[in-house]
């Protein structure tokens, strides 16, 4: 193992933290005398693979920047007329060098811990205001992956909350990838789903819910008042699968009757991006909130009284509610979202009207130009996409069109769509006119139904009026990303979410156009870059792990989660075992497991715990005889959720296997295991990883993740396919490939040059290192904190693997002091909280992970001991737990310059119990909130501004 | 006059703060009912612009970005080899990011209010301790404008200091465009400057200062220890011109008894720009620290004695001794400063070092591969320059390079020269040594002097090793810029120096490396693109002034100065006027005015104010009469430094024209006249701009500047000439030009596409929109404070221009409270203080721009108010003076929160003396600096980490 030198010579060297010399000391602190002797004993000898990665060479950063350049440049921009879901669109710049490009946003992790997360809350709650003021409707969310699958939660949420039972039924105008997805989800799940032209009226039946689209994917508007009527009086719930901008112009969904409405915010200042990150959204009318899947951001108080926000209703989500959970979904799109709310508080809703007139007046004259050409305009009616029908002729259209420098959507043999959005112009116009034989003149007037106008306001609320000049976006943009906390200011000591380094060089080349405006559908000759790039890192990342193949098409963990546990199912059946649908789950797992599992239409069979924290092996055989010819799979995650190397991980696959079961080893934890084990050699067939959390994509204050699915060669073909080709070329047919879990093919495309530069920076040596580092960082941690807060669990060998379980419950019990009160008072030494209750309750679980270096360490332990200090003072009585530094906490600035201090314990104890916090203070803008009484009394859109004055 | 609608759809309504109802409120304040009436009432007539301006149609942010990427296109990026003073380096990505594009550092201004600039302050420190160590000189400053004007700058130090009289002798082997700009400043002031081959020892007779080059420009590499010797035992002062990478390996400057370093920080990751913004340094030895040039940031301590920064020893500078200052030097190059210092921290002592060896293994290796080619390698010992020699082939062989992709410096028909660098590759080598018909193969050894060797460390302070990894580097950067106040946090209501918006969309193609990555004397077909950028914006600039040429080389207001005077001296001598050599110059101007006449060779003549504060009438004729035949030219500023549209500002230029002088009108004032007046048609012959004030390059903490000159027809033959080709091309005859005051043609080239976007997206309907936005909200303020603070000097409309003084003395007079105590409780208010005590001591003048909405100008106008309101409670006898929250101001939150209280004020009042601040407090970093004692006890350089323990 390379230590990090003291100069730094490679990127490995900046990636890691510890320099040579202070891995020396930490060493030292542990006992050991070299950093391979510590990997040696923290990983089992049964597992430690005995190779160095095949990767190419370590590439310097200017290298991998020459290297993305060259890569880059092979694909190729067009105008990008195909729509279907994915709009090009202007983001501007202030909000892209300030968001996209800010590492005070971008670092961020998901505001679990919500006094230090007040401007993203702020931010995500205007996408949820403007959402529920397009949609007309009650509550929105804060963000879903991709619009497909926000249609495919929307059809659950539907069943789940229906009275009538019955089937789904879809508009036969839906995007083909959404009802591809739907059906994905459908079929695993064991219910059906009917494809039918609803401008006919409804079919007969028993519907459970209806989905339609507006506008429709020919682009016709169609006005749905009366089939979400007729729908409505069966019985059946109605989601509206809708496009925000034409929203400005037409009636909402929720003037409708409709009881959901979902859709994609791309088009509102996100990058194309060849298919994903985008924010999809969902609004729900008011009784079904406690069904919404995804985060959601309420108002609540803090511990003065004072608005406060923070994430409402958390019970329905999978890391409380596992099997039972609304959703498997946990990561969302959280900083797609707040660039697409940013966008709207930049523009305003005038704004917003005007670049929907604009683009309306474009597809108008088009469609006037085209009048008299060799094309015809199908609808009469529509907002930005004209359905033009050319018998026979729609492929050499295309291709002329394409020749010119226009991508049209190349529908069936004899149709084709052209898109128009915010940054057609009136070349374009007579460009793709002319195409077509058409001639562009001055046109007028406008195809929007009247009886769709419409007349209600939207974003009345004063946050989309007051930031219009660029100066005052500019200074919003700051005061929010100020009141956070992430990573460039402190550790976050996250178990299970390996906070690391999110190196600038990995996140330059993502703003490019040449990869930020690729449509996800054009044509391949325009996008041999990307699938280059996405080829190789799929390559890079199964020799990492140890597979066959790879699929980067899950935009997430939970979709990695399920593509994999669907991609079992599919193997099952493909052999005719039909019933295999038992999935075992250890009790330690991440929610999320259960809440996928369940989607994957299996039962959750629960495996308990050894009092050493690992499976219980006895239960495990148990359950496995019990389960015996129905045991279709286990989940466990390694090194465990406990943060050790289990020992036995080999006999535990080994014994499922021999049950005709698949294993599932989820790689959550995969930065305890680059370059020293491979899950897919020691027992894995299939694992998904989290490049958010290994491979140095940022969490963005809640997504976007890519969560790659990987599997054994006998799973390969039951990897995710294409949810476009499936439907729209192949006639639906599954042939392709498994079951899709988004939208667009290659899921979170856009993100993946940052996870691509990280592998081709470290190579093989600097992966294995920084493995190595994250092992020794959790040790020292460990080690140095053990005697103030006992490390829960250890290996056989008494160390931990890359993160390390704090136990608070002595403390708890003697004192009063919870886990809680901890996690918020290191916000008052400046530090985000460790994980907290998780996987075990009244625990902190700590992951420092590879990038921090020693005096970041030293500084955290330092909080920890005089936070152990704190709690001792409380045990000695000197002042009472309610009355204590650490219940009070965290302690704003505002509370500690108030002319009266009520304390019982000094200022400067509550505000610098530290002197280093002297020279860096961050004050928290609101007390501890109070989470319940939000919940109680649910908020979900911005407050006036009144609320928050004294 | 086009007001801004509430809906922007166009970029000027993105750049202007107030919305139409917003400037509607304004106007009824001001009680008039339009713009363009305030406008016609506040601009005098007589100068009114009768036309709109002739420029292109105003582009939106998309099309500006297009047509930036089209001219970014039509350069070549190649192996930039030429060396001569620019070398290609990488800047660390981290640093890109998060200082050159970050707005947190370049939309700070220049740090004269040093408690609310603590993080820029010690980035600067850090830059001069890294250059006081790496020379081994005693104090270093904060950076000077570019390498050649630096050497200008200390031969001008030596000829003050040095008690022999003599001549300047420069070495032969100094880059040739020093020797040029040199030469300039020589002519000007009369003196004699030597150029000899010091290798052969130093010239008889009386020599006044020696400047040595370390490497040569040949790239020779001496041991001038022995000439320096021989210049201090005959009374002559040394100056070494010396590359800071070389100094890691060889003996310092300082170590071989030089009195006086210079030389560029540019490769210490600033791009080569094609010429500009880079930083040069300038190190001298203890007693001649009173003699600096520029700006020198010291250590003193704040009000509770802790150490805290600011700029030291600003007696010496422009602004306070006018015409006797050091130097007319007024903008630095602080945020390349800030680039070059972090690229220090980052890499380290060591990494530094290894960077210098690795530079010179590549240039020793192509002189190995040169043996037995067809070129001739001239030199023994070099560091990573080689001069070869080609007996009339070197066109051809540099053709050849060129062809594969390498610049090489063409030196003569005999001569070419190659220069390595940080970003050299074997690759490099070898495919340079092709092209002469070498061979690279495996070399070792060095070729630096036996003698030369450096054994002295540098760079022990702890900051060049804490910051080793990219998340220490970020936080590290995160840090400071969170202590300081720029324009994405607050208004900076300086007058005189117009902070107005730094779009995203202007900034973000600086760093493109079709345009960072040119080196300045790159063959012509290589920078089309450049030159079509600088010839439009020149033309632009012209139409906008009025004048009839332009010329961008300036890179600072006072070089533009200069330029311009220079200009003017050109002219009268080419006439045979060498007589005249007064200027005349008003009491009231900036003191750079004074300063720039001195270096032109010219006397200055105060003309006196009269009582409303125009220039006295009679004293102006009293002056000219006095003068007559010597008469050379006036220096005014328009609209006066005042903030008044003078009315008579024809009649005043047509009296110095008629006594034979010619008009210089000064520049900085110009936001108040674009698109409705111009000084080259109401009686100017020249006039220098300030890039970073009217056209929107931000003030970077300090710099860059681009202070272009502008003059009419008969002038144009008198501006900046080339001193590359000068000297290299024409052998040293000025016939292509005047005096260069720039070692690059175009100066700070890097940062013109921000001025050429800005008046591409606005076009003239929005720059005049602007100007009189401006107008507008200077009169608000002005309109809304006077009752509070009165207004000094108004127009004979009771208007002001773009800018106001308010006149804090008769308060001073009546309570002690000072125009410095607002200015520092500003600070606790959240603001950026005005400009204090200039023009008129005791005074605020404030310049709130257009950029600022009618929301930030409230906000400014309240806090105003509510600290009129604490002078109130002075003059009542509430607390005293020395006791009250003004005197105290700012106040840190460290003293907020202490738990003893000492004030006779609530800490409430302190801290938010009004409940906006509740919800966005700024807390500075120190309480109010003790100027004096850190000039009394002068400390230049970052003092040891225990200086901050408590």
């Amino acid at each position: 193992m390379t230590a990090t030198p003291d100069i730094a010579s490679t990127f490995a060297d900046r990636h890691i933290g510890p320099r040579t010399s202070d891995a020396g000391h930490m060493l030292e602190v542990l006992g050991y005398p070299t950093l391979d002797k510590l990997v040696d004993l923290a990983v089992p000898a049964s597992i430690r693979l005995d190779r160095v990665l095949d990767l190419p060479a370590a590439l310097s950063e200017t290298e991998v920047l020459a290297q993305l350049r060259r890569i880059a440049g092979r694909n190729r921009t067009a105008v990008q007329m195909i729509g279907q879901g994915y709009f090009d669109t202007v983001t501007p710049p202030v909000i892209r060098r300030n968001v996209l490009e800010s590492p005070a946003w971008y670092t961020a992790y998901t505001p679990y811990q919500p006094e230090i997360s007040q401007g993203r809350l702020e931010a995500l709650l205007n996408f949820q205001t403007m959402v529920q003021d397009l949609t007309a409707l009650d509550i929105a969310n804060a963000s879903l992956l991709d619009e497909a699958s926000a249609v495919a939660e929307a059809v659950l949420l539907m069943r789940r909350s229906g009275k009538n039972k019955g089937r789904t039924v879809i508009d036969a105008d839906a995007l083909p990838q959404t009802v591809a997805v739907v059906r994905g989800r459908a079929e695993a799940l064991g219910f059906d789903v009917e494809v039918a032209d609803l401008s006919a009226g409804l079919p007969d039946g028993d519907i459970n819910g209806v989905v339609l689209q507006q506008p429709g994917a020919s682009g016709a508007l169609r006005n749905h008042a009366a089939v979400i009527g007729a729908a409505k009086e069966r019985g059946a719930l109605v989601t509206v699968a809708a496009d925000l901008l034409s929203l400005t112009l037409i009636t909402a969904p929720g003037e409708q009757g409709a009881d959901i409405a979902v859709g994609s915010a791309q088009r509102f200042g996100v990058p194309l991006f060849f298919g994903g990150p985008h924010a999809a959204y969902m609004a729900v009318r008011k009784g079904l909130e406690r069904m919404l899947p995804g985060r959601l951001v309420g108002v609540s108080k803090d511990a003065d009284g004072a608005p406060a926000y923070r994430l409402a209703l958390q019970t329905r989500e999978q890391h409380i509610r596992r099997e039972k959970a609304t959703s498997n979904i946990c990561t969302a799109q959280a900083l797609l979202a707040i660039v697409a709310s940013m966008y709207a508080v930049y523009h305003g809703p005038e704004g917003l009207r005007a670049i929907a007139r604009t683009t309306h007046r474009h597809a108008v004259a088009l469609a006037a130009a085209l009048e008299g050409s060799e094309a015809t305009v199908v609808h009469d009616a529509f907002f930005d996409t004209l359905l033009v029908r050319v018998p026979g002729r729609a492929a050499e259209f295309a291709d002329r069109a394409e020749a010119a420098g226009y991508n049209l959507r190349r529908v069936d043999a004899d149709h084709l769509g052209i898109s128009c959005d915010e940054t057609t112009t009136p070349e374009h116009v007579a460009a793709v006119a002319a195409v077509f034989g058409g001639t562009a003149t001055e046109s007028a007037g406008e195809r929007l139904p009247a009886d769709l106008h419409r007349t209600s306001a939207f974003m009345t609320h004063p946050v989309f009026s007051l930031h219009r000049s660029e100066t005052a976006m500019l200074r919003y943009l700051r005061r929010l990303s100020d009141r956070d906390l992430a990573l460039d200011r402190t550790m976050i000591p996250l178990g299970s979410c390996t906070m690391k380094l999110n190196a600038t060089v990995e996140m330059e080349s993502i703003s490019w156009p040449e990869f930020a405006s690729i449509h996800p559908f054009a044509p391949e000759s325009q996008t041999e870059g990307w699938r280059e790039l996405i080829t190789d890192l799929e390559e890079r990342l199964a020799e990492i792990t140890g597979y066959a193949r790879v699929s980067l098409q899950p935009n997430a963990g939970s979709q990695g989660e399920l593509a994999g546990l669907l991609a079992i199912r599919g193997y099952h059946r493909s052999r005719g075992d039909e019933n295999r649908t038992i999935c075992l789950i250890p009790s330690s797992a991440h929610g999320t497991n259960a809440a996928s599992a369940v989607l994957a239409g299996m039962k959750v069979v629960v495996v308990g715990t050894a009092s050493n924290g690992n499976i219980d092996h006895d239960d495990l055989l148990a359950k496995i005889e019990q389960h015996a010819g129905n045991l279709s799979a286990i989940m466990i995650t390694y090194p465990s959720t406990h943060g050790v190397f289990e020992e036995d991980v080999r006999w535990v696959c080994e014994k499922v296997h021999e049950a005709g079961g698949q294993v599932y080893i989820d790689g959550a934890n995969l930065n305890a295991l680059v370059g020293l084990a491979q899950p897919g050699e020691f027992g894995g067939d299939v694992s998904h990883l989290n490049l958010h959390k290994t491979f140095c994509i940022p969490h963005g204050g809640g997504g976007p993740g890519v969560g790659p699915v990987a599997v054994a060669a006998h799973l390969a073909p039951f990897l995710p396919g294409d949810a476009n080709r499936d439907i729209a070329t192949d006639g639906g047919s599954d042939a392709s490939g498994g079951t899709p879990v988004s939208g667009s093919m290659y899921g979170s495309a856009g993100v993946l040059p940052i996870s691509w530069a990280y592998i081709a920076l470290m190579g093989s040596e600097g992966l294995t290192s920084a493995t190595a580092h994250a092992l020794l960082a959790a040790n020292y941690v460990a080690a140095r904190l053990t005697e103030y807060f006992p490390v829960l669990y250890t290996g056989v060998q008494g160390l931990v693997a890359h993160e390390c379980i704090l136990d608070l419950r002595p403390l708890t019990a003697a004192t009063g002091v919870t886990a809680e009160d901890v996690a918020k008072r290191l916000i008052d030494y400046g530090f985000h909280a460790p994980t907290l209750s998780f996987p075990v309750a009244g625990t902190l679980m700590v992951e420092p992970t590879e990038s921090e270096d020693l005096a970041e360490l030293d500084r955290f332990i330092d909080a920890m001991i005089a936070i152990r200090g704190e709690i001792d003072r409380v045990a000695a009585g000197d002042f009472t737990i309610e009355e204590s530094p650490l219940r009070q906490a965290p302690h704003t600035a505002r509370v500690l310059v108030a002319d009266e201090w009520t304390q019982t314990y000094p200022r400067e104890l509550a505000a610098y119990p530290l002197r280093s916090l002297h020279h860096d203070k961050y004050f928290p803008p609101v007390r501890r909130i109070d989470g319940a009484h939000g919940d109680r009394n649910l908020v979900c859109s911005c407050p006036p501004i009144e609320a928050f004055e004294d």
